[in-house]
């Protein structure tokens, strides 16, 4: 049965980023990538730390994932009112409409859920 | 399908309950109200934000979610070993025994679990 | 059928550990321990909490849980990066090569998901 997991990001907080990394990290070092789905929804202020911006320190640690298979999704919703434009994001980023419904429906789907 | 979603909250925090109340409401945006099952489950001392003295700020949204068929349902472990009374709970307020029974039953008729 | 619920702590903060005891301390007073499979897995920094140095406020009521059925699990991957050795962690603790693997595992097979 394939791994699947959807990670919840909803504060402007690096150290929970962070850790959201490392279990990412820590995960596909255990399970082989084709057989892993992983996703990573980021809502209310957290989506801030997705500005290329912001990220410096941990951009290259998001682009290495997304290459490896993870999906980053970035709520429209809260970029809208936060006043955050789509070409200020990392371009590993995919703007979905509402994070909540993502998150929601990656579970219906049978992805496991966790809050760093 | 039918969209079912836990929303739990547990710390006396008011701005991870306006959090809660911004996805629900872009929850209830996004899908009809008939095709919704949308709960909240406050736990711990977050209870103390459903007095209706702590709530002036946001008792209107929740009112108007409860109206719109989201059920809140508050933990009486938690009530009282915090010494509050049911009549001082905001009216769109269920009382329920355990809210980590709720959460758990919850989830195993389909809901998803949303930490915000 | 049975209770299934998977506690997931990952802070090195005791008062979010002391509300997952007592949510299960909660949960086991309303389900018999036989319907019941209950566990707690901790990762990250929160691996500091279960050290015998650490944990003598709150060791018993991790040991009586023990003994009830819960089954305490410790990240091995979050021991190695934070130096800590295995003959440090309270009695009842297992450790698990990672954390993430087995939250996602324990839901799969049918665990809710709680973030205390």
């Amino acid at each position: 049965m394939k791994t699947k997991v959807v990670f919840h990001v909803n504060r402007d907080d690096e150290e929970t980023l962070l850790m959201a990394l490392n279990n990412m990290e820590n995960l596909l070092k255990n399970i082989p990538a084709d057989e892993a789905a992983v996703y990573l929804v980021a809502n209310g202020v957290a989506v801030r730390l997705f500005r290329r911006g912001s990220a410096a320190q941990y951009a290259s640690r998001v682009e290495s994932l997304s290459g490896d298979g993870v999906q980053f999704s970035v709520c429209n919703n809260s970029l809208n009112s936060l006043g955050i434009k789509h070409e200020e994001l990392l371009d590993s980023c995919k703007v979905v409409p509402a994070g909540i419904v993502e998150i929601i429906r990656l579970q219906a789907e049978g992805c496991a859920y966790v809050k760093p």
